[in-house]
């Protein structure tokens, strides 16, 4: 890992040099997800088929081979041996209910010239869900994409999972069935991607696609974008742990690893400011690392992209946290709340020695699909929000349509916009 | 203006030949846009200073000439007509005023473990507005960019604006005098945007850029998206009205050509269920258009994408306005508020008579930033929400880790995860 001081002259470049991180998106991989897109659109449910034997090394006949409804969902958690029954079932109930805390509400007001003005909340009428397939299967991914929207009202959740070789993984199936997905199909890549937007004599046209996929994936989303809604395209992840020394070193070592251990350019980083405790938390991670069955890809990510930072003072910490605006930033301190209300921008803030990121990642309520790479500087966690949508409301009154007409009048004249000055007029008592 | 039917058995795909719409990027303004971005980021002001006199016709030594501080725009504010200062100042306290109803609150509870959980609402740090000069200028553009972020509390609002061969337009400046921007700049184009995005010696870096453009700045700002925020990237404006007979035929016809005014790939679409209306309508267009300055355009719009269509009832209207989610929808009928309760999609909903679009468009309250190209199926108006951003708070109390801690570990190893297991493990009382 490397080591920074924000005594050194050349910290802020040092800090810069450590965050950059090359995102450029490969003309190749485009041009494939192009090509995938456009036979889909045109050939649907056959071209679906047909690349998802091709990639997934399956031998579907149709489409009806890879298409799983709520009955199936529920016979793989039933297979399930019940503590992981039990898991999912907690971890899903925590999570539905902190995301009923976020659900808007259509509000309205009268003004003085009994005019109304308003906001009618909706939500979307079909969502679909990315989940990965594979070896790297996360049943938690399924629950995070998935309740926010079945909290929001979605009528109508598809998700879509590639199943390599034809093999389904039941943890997946029944995070499916305990956060309300309507129905599944065992499709991925690109092809699932244009299917769900442009949708297929089987596979229904949604409105807005959400959860994380690899480069093929990501391409084929942000090139669908506008024809749907999608969700953010994620970076790597990411931790910013900030100690004041009080939680034990083998805990935030631990938390390091948490972050580590997802890929090998995953960044965890570690602020503290004390020199001592920085390395009793690199001897911690030392002796833990040897238990670590992802050790290879724990050591590449934090010799890339980890960091140990002293800072000379915790209000330092928090200015250098609002710098990077992290996915993930651990309070690790005395009095955290404190603390948190100096943090302006990260995507979740965990707050005290108690509160791993794992917790939240799984179970503790809100959402793990967070901003990466610096944007939780303009952007916000996966929410209810984000699969509820808002209209204007606005009845204008005879007697508010006399105030405001006189103004749009002025305003539309000053755009040189006539019909628009005309329109307002026309409702006037008194022509003009 | 094309007419069509429900009753034919081709409607619906008249209805989507009508609402289709080439939104291709053209790959030489690509080019163009990615060679100036790259430049001035690399040469910063020296960058800005040369292609605004290039493209605009000035001919400024250094950005100094092309900065606007507070006491600028406040000077331009006083050398307007009384009445349009009046109109600038009712139109942006009416804005303001319903912009404060969508501020977003920070929330937190706690469970029966003491666990707290909650967000942590923040404005953003500094937004970028872009407004577009010359000929086609807009203030209410500024009034509608700008003050959700100063609603939303945002320190620091830049603008930019370029004066083609150094026009200063003083209702623009007056606009942005009265919703609270904090600093002007005279530059435009994709050089603006990349300014912003990537911040030169005197340009400071954003966050976030909102604001519609020309194609250039359009993809300047795709361009930069992740970097910084940006607003959607807006198709040509539309309006569906929905009349049942009882409005004015002259006045739905100049909401029709207020819409049909923006230009020759603006849209707008009569629905009616009688077919005399629709004659009416079509009569007062006929005498109407006579009197219109833009008569070209609006011309040129109402054959390109115009339509009259004749539904069978005002449900089956409505069903069509949830199919074509429209910008701007006007309910010019009987008991507007019972017939918008059964739209789904919509950017913003014009209820009765006195409503006209124009009314919305400058001084009602609501945004006039609005989704268009049937994206209101899933985004909503600029508002006060896009100039906050949420953080997640999660605070796990002792207790709640054991009973969390457990679930985690079970999902984490079956997630192969061992290292999430392990942080969630060693929050353990009797570990496992």
């Amino acid at each position: 890992m490397k080591h920074l001081t924000t005594q050194s002259a050349d910290f802020q470049a040092e800090l810069q040099a450590l965050l950059a991180f090359e995102t450029a998106q490969d003309p190749k991989i485009d041009q494939i997800v192009a090509d995938i897109c456009a036979d889909v659109q045109q050939r649907g449910d056959a071209a679906v088929v047909e690349y998802t034997n091709r990639f997934d090394g399956t031998s579907a006949a149709s489409m009806v081979e890879l298409t799983l409804q709520q009955n199936d969902l529920k016979a793989a958690f039933e297979r399930l041996p019940q503590d992981v029954q039990v898991a999912l079932t907690t971890a899903a109930a925590r999570v539905e209910s902190y995301h009923q805390h976020q659900k808007m509400s259509s509000w309205q007001y009268t003004d003085e010239d009994g005019t109304l003005l308003g906001q009618q909340i909706t939500p979307l009428d079909r969502v679909g869900i990315y989940v990965p397939g594979g070896k790297a299967a996360y049943p938690s991914s399924v629950i995070m994409n998935a309740m926010p929207a079945h909290v929001a009202g979605v009528p109508e959740i598809i998700m879509v999972v590639p199943t390599p070789k034809g093999e389904r993984n039941d943890i997946v199936l029944a995070a499916a069935f305990v956060a309300g997905v309507t129905k599944v199909f065992t499709i991925g890549g690109a092809q699932a991607v244009a299917a769900l937007a442009y949708g297929t004599e089987t596979v229904p046209q949604v409105d807005k696609i959400t959860g994380p996929g690899n480069a093929f994936v990501a391409a084929a989303k942000r090139r669908v974008f506008g024809v749907v809604g999608i969700d953010m395209v994620a970076g790597p992840s990411e931790i910013l742990v900030i100690a004041d020394g009080s939680t034990p070193p083998e805990w935030v070592a631990m938390d390091l690893f948490s972050q580590a251990e997802h890929d090998e350019i995953a960044q965890a980083i570690l602020i503290a400011t004390d020199a001592g405790y920085l390395k009793a938390v690199e001897a911690a991670m030392e002796r833990l690392i040897e238990e670590m069955p992802r050790r290879a890809i724990i050591e590449a990510s934090l010799n890339n992209r980890g960091a140990m930072i002293l800072a000379k003072d915790l209000d330092e910490a928090c200015e250098i946290a609002n710098y990077i605006a992290p996915e993930h930033l651990e309070l690790s301190v005395e009095n955290a709340q404190q603390w948190s209300a100096k943090i302006r921008h990260a995507g979740a803030i965990f707050m005290g020695r108690y509160t791993s990121e794992s917790l939240g990642d799984y179970c503790a309520g809100p959402n793990h699909v967070l901003p990466t790479s610096r944007t939780a500087r303009f952007s916000s966690p996966l929410g209810t929000y984000d699969f509820q949508k808002r209209s204007s409301l606005i009845q204008v009154s005879e007697q508010g349509a006399q105030k405001l007409g006189k103004i749009a009048s002025v305003l539309a004249h000053g755009e040189r916009l006539t019909a628009h000055a005309r329109a307002a007029e026309l409702r006037l008592a008194e022509k003009e």
